[in-house]
């Protein structure tokens, strides 16, 4: 980890500002503030200042932030500056649809390979990306893939996540919301779709 | 509003502890302490304390949470004591893989309704739900539907947006990563799948 004592809620944050700045950037714009930044997304504008102050300042006084300055430097933050590839397990109506969400490539992201244990899907392609038998998942590192996404029933969710951790993937997305044992040295995040939606109601008032 | 000058990320950690004492409950266990709750989350006990005492207070000094009252109370302050129906709009992979979900019945959510504008799925049902005409959105109070899951491609979510506004829905949950313009009174949750890949390699160490 290059960086250290960072709270995991700055590096959650910091996809949104690369989004705002990347829309913002689409429509011409070369310069904004905090505030600009922070109008477009819905946050405070220190809120954006403190984040960005964990990795160094790339604001200058009175002048804002240069966006592709901006875009450059939180890319190379996140990583994304080495275009990451990810292998998808699970090629089910959640896994069709990730292949073919349009999403990914803005963060200069790739699913690169898929697999599934249904014979009938292996050596069919969908989106471009060919499905593979999950028994040959051994190799990822060497094909330049360090990401996982885990979009498999939950019965089998930790031993993907196994199999994922021999391969020498050190970081997962992971859509089943079973709770897995994480192996040591890998980084699991789980989406909970579920939990979104029972927060939700919090907000609506009754009637 | 019940209650107020509740920080967002609170909202965000309740169901996580919701989870939790479900599966602890689950498991026979009765009662449990911050930190035995906090230890099974992964989160620091102190935040567990601080986040339920927005709420009143749930704990037993030196007892702990019983976990059924726990249960109970999480599920009243989120409104799941009503069991909420969500209507879904868009039956592509992505909706499909949510109408199957088995996530959301464990926080007594149910999607009741599902809406498409595609001639060919409107009128057969999908895990037991009737498909029905997107035209056919407006009179979804009167059936007891409060939420929205909006799972359309970008070019028409704000439209759809609109239309579950119209129809009385003042919270939906949306998969569409484009800026959308949030009627007033309504509660929009945006998940952005490729917003969470995108923080993934940080965490993950080059090479």
């Amino acid at each position: 980890m290059r960086y250290r004592k960072i709270p995991d809620e700055a590096v959650r944050r910091l996809p949104v500002y690369l989004r705002a700045a990347l829309h913002l950037s689409g429509r011409g714009i070369e310069c904004t503030s905090s505030q600009g930044l922070a109008d477009f997304i819905g946050v405070e504008p220190w809120q954006i200042r403190k984040d960005f102050s964990y990795f160094g300042d790339f604001g200058v006084p009175g002048v804002g932030y240069n966006l592709s300055r901006l875009i450059k430097h939180v890319n190379r933050i996140l990583r994304l500056d080495t275009g990451p590839k990810a292998a998808l397990v699970g090629v089910g109506n959640l896994g069709t649809a990730l292949l073919t969400f349009p999403g990914f490539r803005m963060y200069g992201l790739e699913i690169a390979a898929a697999f599934d244990i249904d014979k009938r899907k292996i050596g069919r392609r969908k989106a471009g990306v060919l499905i593979e038998d999950v028994a040959a998942l051994s190799d990822l590192r060497t094909r330049g893939i360090d990401l996982g996404i885990v979009a498999v029933p939950e019965a089998t969710s930790q031993q993907v996540i196994d199999a994922l951790a021999q391969a020498g993937i050190k970081g997962i997305l992971n859509f089943s919301p079973r709770h897995v044992v994480v192996p040591r040295g890998m980084k699991v995040i789980t989406i909970d779709i579920a939990m979104d939606l029972a927060r939700l109601p919090y907000y609506v008032p009754a009637g």
